[in-house]
């Protein structure tokens, strides 16, 4: 008898769920209840986990990397209150020996199953190793899950008919974007410190802005991608790169100072052999603003987290110009403009790339951050009578529901030219000082 | 009544003649017989040329700019010098002011055809100029002459039904190499003394070991290439890529330095932003020995280069690996092989682009070079009974002739990784210390 793609799915979920050790399974008698949207309180909270793997899974970066350094914290220890696997150990082997990182599907791993969420590709392990995987093991990184994807990944919410959808843990309601959104669901849940995923229209951006974490899309050549697998393998017209994610810009560009610095050019022929530059960018910027696309006018938070933040950097000295096409010739340090039209949505309802899609166009470098703007109900009602620039638009514009996402974060993106990864993130840090947030 | 592509080509000649003022052409009484092969004393022995004149065409570029920036030389006399055209004054607006630079038929000019030899081109002048000429004018070149090409750019000989056929001026039985086989021809003439052609397959390094200069052959991106000609547009599988050909090494130098620090990335979005970097490469080499490439054996005089060279290197203490393609992975600085099976060759008989050809596949970076060694129809005769390869082998070393390349000089070739330009003149800097042969 011909198996069903449902057999496939549910065999392969269940082998799944027993990858899985019993201990590490929340009990149903404490599992949040279907209406609890909001549970990334749920480690903190629940009492199921100790207080040593709260305090590493809270930990930054810097903080986790020196206590197992100087041998305070087991780089197991670390890595089981994660991932619940065990850890290498001995002496650091890399600059990021006992790190835990997470990992999209599609990075190859000998062994593994890389779906991409197609039924069709359960019980085809990898044969090889993607050249990301080979650099971050010999840096002595903890390669300990993979996260899920849409189908091919080519969609920007994350379901797929093999492990089904993955929801967005600051509101279970709303997706935690696509396709690398196995991997903003996991960090904002704080389960992963550092995940790994791709971006071909928007895929590290779009999740990350999703679930308000940072990310850095990088250009092609940049980060090796050597031996990753293909949602539509041979096209190359748009090449996918992929980048860091994480709860910090710090933690983004550790990762990629320490990507690159280990000199991945020797092993992917498509990567660049550019170092990690210093970079000055100076103290004032000249910002230019893309306040909607032409297609697709931002949802209300959208606005308003745009809004402030160029007051707040005009405040700061910066030199905003509302930015227009004709204007391409002019000099700008950097652009800024919305991740996507949303600050997230609800399942099903995320439409149009068109924000992160043009950079991957034209091999930009760019970061989506957090704004410091929460949605608001109240100060982002749907507005009527508001002119809309395209079906598309008219159609988010109807579906918006103020309510739906009352107290999402909201991001905002800030692009700088190809290959200028350094000043991207550097150009971040300032603005981020002038809007108060965080780096 | 239509005209056949013969009276278009007849009028082109013609164009072109009259374009040189009738003082600068040399009369027909003291006009070298065609018994006489070698023609690159004729500047110097005519008496067609003043002392000053070729004071000027033999002055290495240093020098050239540094008494134009003094105001010892006046531009518009080197510019006359070398190219009886007008040059720009005033003060220096570029590290190139004054210098006169001939660039291969292919670089757009507005308002001068880009013919690649195609009769059907004639009488179409370009209405853009190619990027780099944009680049090489605001750093104060002055262009003078545009050289000849194969039909297409696509064979290793410099022939078309245009402009007919480029000969050799150390030779005149001889080819100049193509497809920058102008530009070759002109600066062994001390027509040119830093010219620009372009590399498929080895269109910079083929010529230039047929004239026995200096090319590099940088990988994709290093310098400008938007909105040149192409014989092949839309071909992309194998980019195209430009390159100086000079006598010196310094020269060669000279020009990828000026041209990657002025930026050409912020006119060209497929130019990467890598400055021209510092390198140290250390004085013990470890290369790599292409003996021949498994297709067909280099004629003897170029063995004996090799062999040579290869002396000379351990002679020096340099460490020498008898490559082969399972050593790829194997670290080694550098590899040394033929340029070409030849020294220079009869015209329409070069065969075989295999050794250049291999590097623009890897878009690696490469370096061809004059040995030190000459074609000797004495030490070079025709061995009878050696393997052949195959039957391309078998043919080229059937029409091997001893004596018609005597006295040729034999090229090299050093090749580095993909964007290792400043490496690749480095270390051939280092081979050529080892071989005794000027920089």
């Amino acid at each position: 008898m011909t198996r069903t793609w449902q057999d496939i799915a549910k065999a392969k979920q269940a082998a799944l769920s027993d990858s899985i050790p019993p201990e590490w399974r929340v009990p149903t008698d404490i599992m949040p209840p279907d209406s609890q949207l909001d549970v990334t309180g749920f480690p903190r909270d629940s009492g199921f986990f100790t207080k040593d793997e709260l305090k590493y899974t809270t930990a930054k970066i810097p903080e986790i990397l020196q206590q197992i350094h100087c041998k305070a914290w087991k780089a197991v220890d670390v890595a089981q209150a994660f991932s619940k696997r065990a850890a290498k150990t001995g002496k650091p082997i890399g600059p990021l020996h006992g790190l835990p990182v997470s990992l999209k599907d599609n990075f190859n791993i000998i062994g593994k199953d890389s779906t991409l969420g197609f039924v069709s590709w359960v019980g085809v392990p990898a044969t090889y190793n993607t050249v990301l995987v080979d650099v971050l093991l010999k840096a002595g990184a903890v390669l300990y899950v993979k996260t899920n994807v849409p189908t091919a990944m080519m969609i920007a919410e994350s379901v797929n008919n093999t492990f089904g959808r993955t929801v967005n843990p600051l509101n279970r309601k709303l997706t935690s974007g696509g396709s690398s959104g196995g991997e903003s669901a996991l960090i904002a849940f704080g389960g992963s410190v550092l995940g790994v995923g791709t971006d071909i229209g928007g895929s590290l951006r779009i999740p990350a802005a999703c679930t308000g974490i940072f990310t850095l899309r990088p250009s092609f050549g940049r980060f090796p991608t050597a031996n990753a697998k293909s949602g539509l393998a041979g096209q190359e017209a748009v090449n996918s790169v992929n980048g860091p994610m994480a709860r910090t810009l710090d933690d983004i560009e550790f990762f990629a100072k320490n990507v690159v610095n280990s000199e991945p050019w020797k092993l992917d022929p498509k990567c660049l052999p550019i170092s990690w530059r210093p970079v000055d960018v100076g103290r004032k910027l000249r910002l230019g603003v893309i306040w909607n696309d032409g297609i697709v006018v931002p949802t209300p938070p959208v606005r308003r987290a745009l809004k402030h933040a160029v007051e707040k950097l005009q405040e700061a000295s910066h030199e905003i110009v509302d930015w227009e096409p004709e204007l391409h010739q002019e000099a700008m340090d950097l652009l800024v403009s919305p991740t996507t039209p949303f600050a997230s949505v609800e399942h099903g309802k995320f439409k149009h790339v068109g924000y992160t899609g043009v950079f991957n166009i034209l091999d930009y470098s760019a970061v989506s951050f957090p704004s410091g703007i929460y949605a608001d109900s109240e100060l982002d009602k749907a507005e009527t009578g508001i002119k809309t620039l395209s079906q598309m638009d008219a159609q988010i514009q109807a579906e918006y529901n103020a309510g739906a996402v009352h107290g999402m974060p909201v991001s905002l993106q800030l692009v700088a030219s190809r290959l200028e990864e350094e000043k991207a993130v550097a150009m971040t840090r300032v603005v981020l000082e002038g809007l108060g947030v965080a780096a």
